[in-house]
């Protein structure tokens, strides 16, 4: 019988799967456009699934300083889309999903008809430059394929993307006058200097190769591309005022306006006339490279040699069909259908491809290299997506997963400092927010059995990474097992996440079987207990001199000593050690209240004023969804005395945080982090501890999920009297078998089988 | 008799050459520091011939501009040295030689002791900088070697280099604080903007690597270089005040200012220090590459794997022994031999090897490539050296001149333009000077017999490169066979050359077996014609009407239709028609009166200031031998009623012109093309119409020269009476026959054999 049961479940869902052939293509339950208004910063245009190239439109081009002084208004167009904007200055080729510092915004094409524009024009006055006024009514996002109606022009554009090509189609409703103007300048997160050195070359009368080189958040970038008109090029030329284009002292030799097929400088833009016959649409195929504009071209050759953008649409829609197909689910309400697939959707754009077709990229290095028996990637926004992204393609995207440990073993070789990327974009280290979490996903990777990198590699990185004394307190914290608040800032959101990586790389190294670093790095991994204070029941900082500074607010997320998070949410950050938390909360009663008071206190708005990243509804009580160090607190309810409490929590956040609207998104998507918490939690269960093999229950919106593993198994998820209002878990079933725990292990799931969970609107007795 | 008599000669020069190796080095006959001074603009530092690395002292950092100006100083810096300077404020490693403009001076490095300085300070206070005080006395400068005493620091610096290593050996006589300034910021003809940026990595504690990206002559050139020294790095950092060198907004998360390795920005000055054992010296390798760190790293292991400095000085100074030895020459006067070898030596400096040890390199496109079946160079001068530089080369360098071939076809196809190069240096077109001298260098080494390159591609490539519209003003010479002036300037003078370099392309049709191409291009070389003013007797600037603007005065350099040249001068320039010039200037007498009156009318002051790069030494009556448009007129006394005085001017300036003193040369030496001249003019004849395979026949200096060719047989010239005052030409045998013409042919040098100059101190009766 308990043999025979799998056997029958997997017949089961064998017809469940050849039925879905005629369910409904996925692709109608994303919305490109949800998260693009306020603080999602996901970006509505086209790209393939993890693609080099995200070509999408740019609504504004605010600077990321003015006179030297930050400008509070860009954080607005980190993604180069904000929904509430009304004109769109021209799409570019590279953009970030959800991420909230910003950069890229490369190679951006405007098509406009009429007078000849250099200047992108204000808002208030589109016409005044090339930008063009647009509505959301002419506007259509789907996976692989955005279109829009450029008003001022006239102009319908559409665009779609393959990996590393991104390609235009505009129909122009004017024959007069038509040019195309490839702006250099523009970029997110711009400001006056950021532009290093930018190229033009126009090889022939349809070929144009260049590249943009810069100095942003990506300290020493350049995104190099080969661009193919359709139609011949009449003329063409550069601004004749960009700054310091000319050949130095030889200017006068010739015309370098017009014609002249070599441009280059700091603030470039050139524009394309073109002579169209009626009814011709004029398209644009535009390649990237890391690496050269030969690499470019050999990238546009080998992925898309014609002229058939509906073809590009279809392939890359194909691809897309096949990441949302790695997990099934049904649900009676269309919102959970939209809100689980847009989620797959942006959990499946980065990290990023980052080498051409050839294997060629650039690294860390500045040189170019290899990448030999892996596909490397970069955007990798570590902070965020080691919580769920990654150990939700340590199920999913298995393959991909040792790619992309491998593009950061990559990094290490290529580091000056021997670390591994904290978090990194186009061959730059960009050090953005805290911790060492690449060792978490290696060690995630590997406790879930990804297989294809060397792992007695990866651990030395790892234990590499953890050892460079000058890096954000590291020196410190070896030393005193707790960073200082007056020697390194956020100190205790530091201690307490290098605690956490910590215990990533002592099971890491048990498993390699290398005792001493195991037993040095469980020896860190309880540096938690030295920021908390037993007075006050919190996490506080500490100053060299092991004191605590008098000054402390829980709620303040400007409190000193943390980052992204107050110190109320923060002090719950123990993920490797929920029990011993629970403990220092004063046991599970008295941690379950804390959490409980946590959801439902009503913060101060001269609080909420200050939190990052968020809107009103994206706080609950004091509970921070929209930022990601409260990702995990829902679940450690599993550690009180009311265990159901997780899934109580878990769907009040599915349902009021992720909404299928512009402004559904609750805070930045962070390159899918966002996205994976939902897709996990959908199903009732999350990584709380990545680098472990648990993952704790809660409770699953979905009436069910089925994930078809690459091994040939599946697992289901059944959610029994399933509803609205039905959030409260009373029993859980693993392939029949009442579980009596609250977690479930990854070889539970590789096993496949069935998880049950039973739902009722009333929590359960004690 | 006739069969025995070169069997004979053969063993005669056998013994000679045998006999040479008793002789002394000619490495002694070679003084680096001749035209260090005012306008010769060579450097003295250490090369190896042809090297990628000049590694030399630099005593000044003039701007080019100063707020936006030029600024006239910069002039008297173009190879970073000027033997009048009294401070070194470092050594760098890429120097052009004898260029009158400039750029390069990349990576410099200067040792220091004492308080750590990071400016350069002034000339006026040596000690407010790491610049130094030195005197010529401690200077010692060789091929292959340069050393010099510090005297603000006491340290005794030597210098070397293999072809893309540069070796540092320093001496200190104080063992406290001893520092290595690496300056990203110093360059050549450097202004505010000329950085665009820097890279530095330190990749252990010996390995440093980086880059230099400039904005200058060479409008978008990088530096790649890899740096070991000897002893420990103990402690490094960067000048903390340069300007965007931060992670921005991240600064704060380290201190980037001190052991931090990763370092970048538009103005980067590190430091390194060393805790030095006593009597220890502090060695330093920088190998250079134009593609990576990693290919200079490849270039320093393939080239310079130890530490042996003088095992380097030593294989260079045997390349630079065998490169001299490829002429042998004997004077009685030491000052000749001197001034040749010290000629031939310059003469061996560039073109410069332009890929690293396994052939790759940075092309046009700014894309790397791999020389596949040719060593690539760069540095191409041509206005200057296709006159008697490449010439030269295709005597005693052939197989290299089948490179530079090979060189500036790999530019061509890498051209936006379709354009062999005009003045090209490291992956750069400057677009310096006037005419596509490309195609007379190309058209002399076929003529010349050079082979390994595509002749029919060649071609190609020339008339392509003629036929460029929009390239000064040859659109409009195409359509009325002169530019006009006034509408692309120095009109004259680019009619003149396209006329000539038209004559090279027509022949080279011919030999290709092109005739319709060979017709077209033998009409445009008549076009000189339609720039003589029969009125005047010269040639004049015309308007696009055909008229000449009425104001016009021959002597005047600044005359509007000319450049580097005067009207006077430049309207001798037609090598490839010297007969009919001579009958436009009236005939044979007629002719040889108005070339004796340009050597002997003394110009006006007021000429004289406006004169550009020669010194009053450099001028003889209107004959200027600084600029370039001089350097056949010697030799047209061969189409006058009186032959004899070619060799009476030519014994003139060899002995006026060139001095064996550090201002010894008269003009900027153009990268080989002053001391080219020297060279071929000291033998007796000169290539007065490249492209042809005639020398003209002037009176040499030498009183006996012998050349061995690499077909193994030897070409010598001897002159019969020499002595200082033994100018003119009375008779001339070649192989014991009388020879009853002025010029000798490419195959009778090819064929080896004697050249017998019979001097007199009289003229011969008519």
């Amino acid at each position: 019988m308990r043999i025979a049961a799998p056997a029958l479940l997997v017949l089961v869902f064998a017809l469940r799967i050849s039925a879905q052939e005629n369910e409904p293509d996925l692709l109608r339950y994303v919305d490109p456009l949800i998260g693009t208004q306020r603080m999602g910063h996901v970006y509505p245009g086209a790209s393939a699934p993890f693609g080099m190239v995200q070509l999408s439109p740019d609504t504004d081009t605010l600077p990321y300083a003015v006179n030297g002084t930050y400008n509070p208004d860009v954080y607005r167009t980190c993604s180069g889309y904000q929904y509430d904007d009304s004109t769109i200055v021209g799409f570019s080729h590279t953009h970030f999903s959800g991420t909230g510092h910003s950069d890229l915004g490369d190679i951006l094409l405007m098509p406009t008809s009429g007078a000849l524009q250099l200047n992108p024009g204000t808002v208030a006055d589109p016409r005044s430059g090339f930008r063009s006024a647009f509505h959301h009514k002419t506007e259509k996002a789907v996976p692989g394929k955005y279109e829009v109606l450029l008003e001022d022009h006239d102009i319908k554009a559409e665009l779609t993307a393959s990996t590393r090509v991104g390609m235009h189609r505009y129909e122009f409703a004017r024959r007069d006058s038509i040019h195309v103007i490839l702006d250099l300048v523009h970029g997110i997160y711009n400001h006056a200097d950021k532009n290093v050195w930018t190229f033009v070359r126009v090889e022939n009368d349809t070929l144009v190769t260049g590249y943009r080189q810069t100095n942003g958040w990506g300290r020493t970038r350049t995104v190099y591309f080969a661009m193919v008109f359709s139609e011949r090029i009449t003329h063409y030329g550069q601004q004749p005022d960009a700054r310091a284009t000319e050949y130095r002292g030889f200017w006068r030799k010739f015309d370098q306006n017009k014609d002249f097929p070599e441009m280059a400088g700091k603030q470039l833009r050139a524009w394309f006339d073109f002579d169209l016959k009626p009814d011709a649409k004029l398209l644009v195929k535009v390649a990237l490279s890391s690496v050269s504009t030969e690499g470019a071209l050999k990238n546009m050759k080998a992925e898309v040699p014609h002229w058939d953008f509906d073809r590009v649409v279809r392939e890359t829609q194909d691809s897309w069909r096949k990441e949302l197909n790695r997990i099934s689910i049904s649900s009676k309400r269309p919102e959970v259908l939209t809100d689980f697939y847009t989620a797959m959707y942006h959990a499946c754009l980065s990290p990023t491809v980052y080498m051409d077709v050839d294997g060629q990229y650039r690294g860390l290095d500045q040189n170019n290299h290899t990448a030999v028996g892996f596909t490397n990637y970069t955007t990798f926004s570590l902070w965020d997506t080691y919580r769920a992204l990654h150990p939700l393609f340590n199920i999913i995207q298995r393959e991909r997963s040792s790619d992309f440990v491998n593009s950061m073993l990559a990094h290490y070789d290529q580091s000056a400092h021997y670390m591994l990327p904290i978090w990194s974009h186009h061959a730059n280290e960009n050090w953005c927010m805290i911790g060492y979490h690449a060792v978490s996903v290696i060690a995630d990777a590997d406790v879930k059995g990804i297989t294809g990198f060397d792992r007695k590699k990866a651990l030395d990185a790892c234990v590499s990474t953890a050892l460079v004394p000058y890096f954000e307190g590291v020196g410190d914290y070896i030393e005193r097992r707790f960073v200082p608040e007056d020697r390194s800032g956020s100190s205790v959101s530091k201690t307490l996440e290098y605690a956490y990586d910590d215990r990533c790389i002592a099971h890491l190294a048990e498993r390699v079987g290398d005792a001493a670093i195991a037993r040095e790095f469980f020896d860190r991994s309880d540096s938690y207990r030295n920021v908390f204070d037993k007075a006050s029941g919190f996490m506080r900082p500490r100053n060299a001199d092991g004191s605590f500074p008098k000054e402390f607010d829980p709620l303040d997320t400007h409190q000193k000593g943390f980052i992204e998070g107050n110190a109320w949410n923060y002090s719950l950050y123990v993920p490797h050690e929920p029990v011993e938390l629970a403990k220092l909360m004063g046991g599970p009663k008295r941690f379950g209240e804390h959490l409980d008071s946590l959801f439902t206190m009503r913060l101060d708005d001269k609080y909420f004023a200050k939190t990052e990243d968020i809107t009103r509804d994206g706080i609950m009580g004091n509970y921070v969804h929209g930022n990601e160090p409260s990702h995990h607190v829902a679940y450690l309810y599993n550690y009180s005395d009311r265990p159901w409490m997780s899934g109580k929590r878990v769907r009040d956040v599915l349902d009021r945080m992720y909404k299928p609207r512009p402004d559904g998104l609750s805070g930045n998507d962070d390159c899918g982090q966002m996205s994976a918490w939902y897709v996990f939690s959908a199903m009732g269960f999350y990584p709380m501890c990545p680098g472990s093999d648990r993952y704790e229950l809660g409770a699953p919106v979905v009436d069910r999920a089925s994930i078809p593993l690459n091994n040939g198994k599946i697992f289901t998820v059944l959610a029994n009297g399933q509803g609205a209002k039905n959030v409260y878990v009373r029993a859980v079933k693993l392939n029949g078998q009442k579980l009596d725990r609250t977690y479930l292990t990854h070889n539970e799931v590789l096993a496949g089988g069935t998880l049950e969970f039973d739902l009722s609107a009333q929590p359960p007795k004690q």
